[in-house]
């Protein structure tokens, strides 16, 4: 399936805030969605944006049930260490469950990878739930280190070799 | 004693470089600096910065024993939750020994946390190690929840009503 990875748009924020609401579903928290599509619209796109957000978009023919080409997103930001300089955090990557397996999430994570080495940061950091075994595998495959194993929350960093690894994956985007 | 908290300056990055360094002493990493004060200026004063920081600072005659007047920070970025929006993450906070005792971690934090209201922010979290009981303690008296609790990271968060008590606290600063 041909998809490609792109800079999100304004103009996209709505599509982000549908998907936003499915990976809360898939965490079983529905309701916890408190923002608005306009506040991703007045947080992302101002002068000093709050996070960027790359989409994964298929073609017209390959659209979901419902009709969406805007499958899945990473939404991500800039943190720093007094240690280390520059980080970035990334705090959710989601993809539509028909359009797994396509390598999309890969190529989410490898592009923010490349967007966070392109800003010179020397780590990319994320949390993930401890039930959440094929997120925790995912990132685990690729070299990340968990920094932390208890009360649900797990915080998984990847720097050095395994981010460069990340990092090079992303010229190989579909 | 008097101290003022202020906005960072440029010219404060040799003195917040020096505090980063005592930090790092007191949680026995001295060695993990790794970045340096020039570093510190480019991402701390460019265009779109990575961090803010905020400076305690004393009057002349409360010098240090080694003639330093800026004696403690607390230096900061914004995250922000597909949830809750902006948040407020505070990466340090530091105040020297000698000058302890006086309000000033106090005073620091709730000018941090009055900056984030500013900024609409909802939450301001943070981390400590577990044995750092004295940072602990300060965070929960002061109504934090843990949600962490174990590989001795702990993240914290202030938000809601303890949120805006450190936030009216900060008008209180002497």
């Amino acid at each position: 399936m041909k998809f490609k990875i792109r800079t999100a748009k304004r103009e996209d924020c709505k599509e982000i805030w549908r998907l936003i609401k499915e990976l809360a579903v898939y965490v079983n928290e529905p309701e916890e969605v408190k923002i608005s599509h306009e506040e991703l619209e007045r947080d992302g796109f101002c002068q000093n944006p709050f996070y960027e957000c790359l989409v994964a978009e298929v073609a017209e023919e390959n659209k979901s049930k419902e009709g969406f080409t805007v499958v899945g997103y990473a939404l991500y930001f800039y943190t720093y260490s007094t240690w280390m300089g520059r980080t970035l955090y990334l705090e959710d990557l989601y993809v539509m469950p028909e359009f797994r397996g396509n390598g999309i999430g890969k190529s989410l994570l490898s592009s923010v990878a490349k967007v966070g080495k392109d800003k010179q940061c020397t780590r990319l950091q994320l949390s993930v739930l401890d039930w959440n075994t094929p997120a925790r595998d995912f990132y685990a495959a690729k070299g990340a280190l968990d920094l932390t194993e208890s009360e649900g929350w797990h915080f998984i960093r990847f720097h050095g070799q395994s981010l460069d690894n990340l990092a090079s994956g992303a010229a190989t985007n579909p």
